[in-house]
């Protein structure tokens, strides 16, 4: 695993988990974790579970004993680690955004091709797709229970950037990050509506705002960097995006990601209408599906508040008994499981380095259309994978 | 009153309550309605309470013993009868979308502007402001307990369209609907987040789109025209639109209509998100505002659902104790209220001809937008009366 | 009418209102509405709309043009007038609770039957059984959708008392009101249950609390009576109830009323759990029953939040299209639809007399275990009429 | 450890996890799991994450290389194992309900006390304490937030033996489990109550019932025993029960317990009114309090749903950032977290057995109640510990 901040403790806590509650064809070792300071880097290691650490991923990603190389860095270093990791025959765990620029996106979606065609597969870690209610979402929409996709409504709303106070971060610095809200949560926002849906988004037409740019520097660099220091630091990403969407099918979708969003803490909602039933979803409340079927009775039909926590719900038997809710971290461990299951069954993980670029050209249709003031933008046509 | 349908039930209903609840400067006389049918319309000026009926409203709007002409007709027809009447020195309550076009709105807000100079004044029927939640989320921003508006995500979303065997109806003929979802439902969107924020749109990026093209003719002719007989239809306005707009202060905002969302009965919906706090609104629930207030300690913070039914919040001193809630048409009765007191001080009524344009001139700009293909248009600087 | 207070201006709304809305078999005439104060009683015919008023209910109730008197007024006064007003032959409407005593009830019930075999009725006004979600719930359980009855949870909370300086009413004088929360909104609650199972309860057992037993008294007397002055007046009745029930059927029940739960406005709340299926109610969300339906499969089974504003709901087809929601008001509507339907039919309308003397046995038996330290006591095995 | 069933995977996860997440002042060792299975044992510890296995609780307990011995067995043998552990100078963690006792829990209790004078200490799995909203519910009551307690509404809810044909498990024999939703589910609601308010119970009056009292034996027998084979078997336990209580300081309280809730999955639900504020919580929505202030002005004033994730929220600084959610599983960490710093600290951690005993105190007063047809029953004055 490369990366041991807040994405490297999940990806640790689902690798420690994964076997302690499911059946895996085979066992994960926790071989090594590498990172750029040697004291946190070695703390990392012993605290988060892994064998080793190792400074720099130059080194590590080579190793005879490694299979698989987790990438847990900030977007601006994905594509160099990804590519080399697949370039010695690993396997690829990525975080999303998958890249920082759709250039960046197309070698590393061209460098998985190559290497699945040697049985050597890479993942894009759209974490959320692995939530028990949005695969069930998922399932029912391919089971035709929702029909032919009306509309969409995608929001991811957070709010820790309301406060002004809030100080500088290399996730407000566009070098690093690639872009603000957008790339940051909504990106989930459109890989969920294309997973869920199962449709690409045929064109884009967006506004993109930063609200405050200029925050206060941060009295120490992080482990991921970024500039430290008295005085302030300028925001030079998005601090919120809207944007509206049609799909291939016709369906029209509006999305919204905003880190300013008082209230709404980590705010992933999607509504879904279809021709015969809808569905919405709240991260907010996790465990739980909304599903209005239209062959219901008119007197007594309603949205269906499933708490998704069932013994045939997806990933569910492996736990606890009905209404005993899982958290966040647990679709880390889902993550895993699959992972593990299809590079066992020496079968293409999904979402793709294609899935992800996919999304990587939706965000960057937003961002065209945003600097030209909302124009529309048509995206080319891909097929998506799932 | 002109027209008897749906507007006629629900605004007679208003004009028959509001003195029995409120005290008002002025007590109402309910004297003419005037239809098409003079045995329907004889029996809904019974039933509805009006003392006379008249055919066709050409000889009612001139009457001496008449001050106000209430219009509840389809928007074809209404910016003939709302010049007559002002220019017949007759206030005018003109039921929404205030006209069919652009070019009808601005005539009829050219002669509201010149009555007006005569204290003669006219008022569109954005009836869902005077909702007592509405009302108070406006007080809310008014008073900076929002802050500076950050972003806005509204929407109009019912299902009565979405089963196709649904069937025709003059709502889905363009010449006597002007538009579909966004002309019907759309505009009370546009009017309420214009209304709550006290903000113009400053531009839009709209896509409308026709789901069911063709439906089955109603055995028989409404009240309000349309066509009937064998066979099917054709549906000529749209069934859904979404679109993205940025207000002249740059918060960024995202619309959706549609009448093919199932599970949505009636569901105006707005979320507004501002420095200092958010608020939402769902009809569906239309005695509540959830209020997020940014100055609460993060530990004890968090969305207040609060009852808008006491003594001190809009309108309810006049009707029940608290918790005893209103439904849909109250907010008919608190319209003819205000519009009773502001007359009775000869004082202009909200929303005004001018406030009925600005929302006509947006749904031009999503129309124009769409049928361009998503491209950004930018409206026309105005500023609102509210 | 007697009583032109809150109930008086509920139902004079109702009586004014039915006949817009509903086709009824006769024609209400609002003849005369009787009270205590010449100047505000006559005030209030004006403004609630009856041709007449008069003092004291004694000369009204005898006229040969009165066919039915409603009775408005505090729980003390409602057994005089209401056999007073059987015995000349009126139909009776009497607001709950029925009576202050069981002996009360009694003989007005008794009254009730001997009129009823003149073809004269009585009804007392449980006016919460007309809200459509609850019509639905019963005509579920009637359906046997929910099948035989485990458990039901049931509450009315409110807040109006929880601050101690609220003043001093007749509601909280023993001598007028009968008893505090238990008579006043704990009747409602029981008759709730017993009209949704259709199962009478067969025994309780409660405690009942004053936890602010002295208030300032109001500075003027009220239409209705009560202590006024300066200084403090004695609360002589409950502030909060709870007790336990078992039906007569074996289903186990609990009940709470109280004025003190501080949040709750006028939260009448129901919980009813059965062999098939699950119904539950919230008074401040009045349009909507949840219905859980153990014939759908696990994987899509949840809550279906019934939005109750469906043309095939009951009551609605009369008012509006789905999801314009009704108010508090509209179920005194609907009583007054049922009841004229039922006269017309001469018919025995419910709920009966009967019905409301089986309630103030539960309230009763509550009391008495409340005095006997939260002891059992059996309730007579009653049948209801519904 | 002792058992391996499904508290004893809770329990393991929960060792397992606490020193990734948190900074314990002693590393936990898991040293041996014992069952009474080889097989079955064997593969529990591989895939718990015990060094050993062993076969009965009686070698493992004493062991030299054993601190503390966390019981996650059947109620009917934590007294046995308990009382050994105390007296072999182990600190013990047991699994709720306590005992199947009173005589149980008291010798237990006394047993907890001595060792407690030599350093040694009891804790009971009242896990639920633990949930982060549970623990801000109790800081917001003990910081006088909510104000002397006026009424407690509880309930613990489940469906998953409201089908007639679910079989048999030693769950619904009165030997194993000592009573049924009683102990089982109704011992976390009384425990919650008295957590959360500060307060003990001082009387109850309750009302059993078994709906199904036969049901298919299971094809096998589990590995905590229980009848197997073919045929019914006979259910000895309540399958739900209802009951009303007073605390000390004179508030009012209902409790409700069932498993034959349909729609309701793990609704472990509480909702507590004070004479300044409300709290309510569901454990289906586990990671939200609403939060009523009385000192918020009316116009502003609701209940405020808190998503208790943030990090001045109990336990949230050691996980993810606000709005991440944390599941069923974390309770139990946060229970080792607290253990074993009271341990280090030599401290007694809480709910200490004697906490334990006053919750069995109630489970047999309710017993007791109901036996004798709903009679109030006092409980002896008990002081807590929290």
């Amino acid at each position: 695993m490369i990366g041991t901040s807040f994405m490297g403790r999940a990806h640790s806590q689902a690798w420690r988990t994964a076997p302690r509650f499911f059946e895996l064809p085979m066992r994960p070792v926790m071989a090594v974790v590498a990172g750029t300071d040697p004291t946190r880097t070695s703390a990392a290691a012993a605290t988060l579970g892994w064998e080793e650490s190792a400074i720099g991923w130059q080194d590590v990603i080579g190793r005879d004993d490694i299979d698989l190389v987790d990438i847990c860095t900030p977007g601006n270093s994905h594509a160099e680690i990804a590519i080399a990791a697949l370039d010695h025959g690993k396997h690829v765990l990525c975080e999303k955004p998958m890249a920082n620029s759709v250039a960046e996106a197309e070698a590393m979606a061209a460098a998985a091709r190559k290497a699945a065609a040697n049985g050597v597969f890479a993942q894009v870690g759209f974490t959320y797709r692995r939530v028990p209610a949005v695969q069930l979402a998922r399932q029912l929409v391919a089971e035709g229970r929702i029909g032919r996709i009306r509309t969409i409504r995608c929001a991811y709303q957070q709010d820790w950037l309301a406060d002004p106070a809030s100080p500088m971060s290399w996730r407000l610095e566009k070098d690093k990050a690639g872009s603000g809200a957008l790339g940051d949560i909504g990106a989930h926002a459109v890989d969920l509506a294309q997973f869920v849906t199962g449709e690409a988004l045929a064109g884009v037409a967006g506004l993109m705002e930063t609200f405050v740019d200029e925050r206060p520097l941060p009295a120490s660099l992080s482990a991921l960097g970024g500039v430290a220091g008295e005085g302030t630091g300028k925001v030079t990403v998005d601090d919120a995006v809207v944007f509206l969407s049609r799909t291939v099918t016709g369906a029209l979708a509006t999305f919204e990601a905003t880190r300013f969003a008082w209230g709404r803490k980590n705010a992933l909602r999607m509504e879904v209408y279809g021709e015969k039933g809808s569905l919405t979803f709240d991260f907010e409340d996790m465990n739980v599906l909304n599903f209005f079927d239209a062959a219901d009775p008119a007197r007594t039909a309603g949205f269906r508040r499933i708490v998704v926590t069932e013994p045939d719900h997806p990933f569910i038997a492996a736990w606890w008994p009905a209404g005993h809710g899982l958290g966040y971290e647990h679709a880390f461990t889902h993550q895993v499981v699959d992972l593990v299951g299809d590079l066992a069954a020496q079968r293409q993980p999904t979402p793709s380095f294609d899935d992800g670029l996919a999304v990587q050209r939706v965000l960057d249709a937003v961002e065209r259309s945003s600097a030209a003031g909302g124009a529309w933008i048509d995206l080319p046509t891909t097929s998506t994978t799932h």
